[in-house]
């Protein structure tokens, strides 16, 4: 099996990625949100891309992109996403379609390989209307309502205002063909420091960690910057500066080794110069793979968030926006990438769960999946100076092209 | 003297003070700010009361309103401001123009009072689209390239355009005429609790705070809030929350009786909820009376700001953006309140600086200038449920009228 064994195109991989950068392009990065301009051409840039690959596909309704196969045997499923961060980076999303294109191209037209790589490009992975709405709309978990309610997180643009102005209202949403594939296989850069800082090539996914999400609230007395003296204030704003200061020094004894968690947001309001804050809301997010640490810490923030409201004479509300199951990747899937890295990666892979949530774990809920990680330098993401070195995005490819490969094998 | 001693007519004060809570009325309160539509009509409503007080006025090429008396004798100009806070309180402005339009009604047409009140409505004095604008114009303080930069703190608003939609763009700007005036009499609610909780009816200024406001920003590094392990973080936003706990914390020790500090507003860039702020700016205050102090706790906020940069690997600057003189209100102006309160008071009244800043600082700068306060319940201010009994509105009218009889007897 392994005398026939077809090889990536590192050149053509590149090229492919630096095509998609122009679309977009700021700094060394790209601004392409969800519906944009930009993001529809590199939609479009795909659908036309298809044909090469020996598939065929369109937009669908919600923005995703499949590209299928006629190749009798079996299919396997493998993408990513193209839209980004607002003024982030050029490879979170294209790097894992390329690949998947890549594998297509590689592996479709030869008659010498058993069946064949579908593409996909799943829609707003980055969030900016919803979580994951593409890839949860092909698995059947978004309504009709949903996306009526949805709105961009910059703007608040209803997203069917932006479905209508894309040309994508009218359109289907394509959704699973349960038993078509064998599987859903992405490529991803890590988006940290842990293969840069053992000088590895490849991550293979073990699991993806779990995302919980809390809105906290104080709510003080909003009141005069001057004439109100320090002793009669409720300040809604410093409570919540307690709040992250003490979630700093109280989380570390309570998490896991892997835990992490943030503070992505604090609004104050009215937010002038002249006004005690009399309300002050936090946007707080816990990730763990295990589901008891998360509990465990969400029963902490409760607690310290409880002890702050009382000692400053706020109102707190502690309130779970979003609670995301982590997923466990498949271990024929990992088997295969650890195979493919033995060949072109030196075996210098690492198994490892992924801190970040992708597409890949919607996926999960409805096919064996897999993930591949290429190393990012000095681990930076979700920024517009988010880079891979040329040789581990060749690399990469190398391997994802050979774990496809052998996953249709069987 | 004593023997001719008109009274303020507290129903008419009343009628006029909800007959401008009519427009841009807010449940209890008003959203009026500056140049919006209701304040226009606030401004052209004065215009139209001044005859009533044998004055003649316009709006001029700010949004100030001026109303001037051929009556010979001495003149004492007196008055506040018309535009509110965002969803602010009713009283906050009207309170002190009505208290001036009251004393211009009584004491103007009266042929055995010496001398007229003149009546003005300084714009912007909340700071729209910058700091006591109005006043400032009137005292010569502010060039065309102020009105050519200036924009609406809300929604960025060009003034120029808002002049412009308000039909002033054109009027020149009134300015003060030396010597016309014998001093500038302001009332105003006291926006804290110091009457109240005295059981006292009249406040008498003794000084206006002086204002310090900066802007300090921390700078860590924008990072992807899944894969990047707490240890590897830079969190501008974690350090901003440390500043103002260790602002509350050390402040106390170092600052007079009545300083006072605020954190107005905190902003954490980019502010999404999986990414780790690599920016985050926090916008700052401090007042007193005492300079000497201001200065101090400015030194202690750097030291503690390069105190947490150093500790959390993040940059930090701390700008001034605002230095704001205290102001000393005339001598003479303060014994005439105390005089009046005495007859209308029972002589309740508390010499008092005032944490707030208001027209009357700019005005002392050219002329003797006092304030009068009126109690505020539970202290409450730029909200829309600020609120003075009625008896003391009518109080403080009384005390304002008799206060102008007696400066312009001199």
């Amino acid at each position: 099996m392994n005398d026939h064994r077809p090889r990536a195109d590192g050149a053509r991989v590149l090229a492919d990625l630096n095509a998609l950068r122009a679309l977009g392009a700021y700094k060394t990065g790209v601004h392409r949100p969800t519906f944009s301009e930009p993001h529809i051409r590199a939609l479009e840039w795909l659908v036309r891309k298809l044909p090469e690959a020996g598939l065929e596909g369109e937009i669908d309704g919600i923005g995703n992109v499949l590209g299928t196969s006629v190749k009798p045997g079996p299919k396997l499923l493998a993408g990513s996403h193209l839209e980004s961060q607002n003024y982030a980076g050029w490879l979170d999303g294209p790097l894992g379609v390329i690949y998947a294109l890549e594998a297509a191209r590689v592996i479709n037209p030869d008659p010498g390989i058993r069946g064949a790589v579908e593409v996909a490009s799943w829609c707003d992975e980055e969030g900016h209307f919803g979580h994951f709405l593409g890839s949860r709309s092909y698995v059947g978990d978004v309504t009709e309502h949903d996306i009526d309610t949805a709105r961009d997180r910059t703007d608040n643009r209803p997203m069917r205002e932006a479905l209508h102005a894309s040309g994508l209202a009218d359109r289907p949403r394509k959704t699973v063909e349960h038993g078509r594939h064998i599987g859903y296989l992405e490529a991803h850069i890590e988006q940290g420091r842990t293969l840069e800082g053992s000088h590895l090539g490849i991550g293979i996914v073990t699991s993806i960690v779990g995302i919980w999400q809390h809105q906290i609230t104080f709510t003080g007395e909003q009141n005069h910057a001057g004439t109100t003296r320090m002793k009669d204030r409720r300040d809604a704003g410093l409570s919540a500066a307690r709040l992250c200061v003490a979630i700093d020094e109280r989380f570390p004894t309570a998490s896991g080794p892997r835990t992490v968690w943030t503070t992505g947001r604090i609004t104050l309001a009215p937010g002038a110069p002249s006004i005690i804050p009399g309300r002050a809301e936090i946007l707080f997010q816990v990730r763990d793979d295990d589901s008891q640490i998360v509990e465990h810490l969400e029963a902490l923030l409760r607690e310290i968030a409880a002890g702050i409201g009382a000692t400053s004479g706020c109102d707190v509300e502690v309130k779970r926006i979003r609670t995301g199951k982590p997923a466990m990747m498949d271990e024929g899937f990992q088997r295969a990438i650890e195979e493919a890295g033995l060949i072109f990666a030196d075996g210098k892979s690492l198994r490892m769960p992924s801190g970040a949530g992708h597409d890949a774990q919607v996926l999960a809920t409805v096919m064996p999946a897999g993930m591949l990680f290429v190393p990012s330098i000095d681990g930076i993401s979700h920024h517009w100076s988010e880079n891979t070195d040329d040789a581990d995005i060749v690399r990469g490819a190398e391997v994802f092209v050979e774990a496809c490969r052998r996953l249709l094998a069987g």
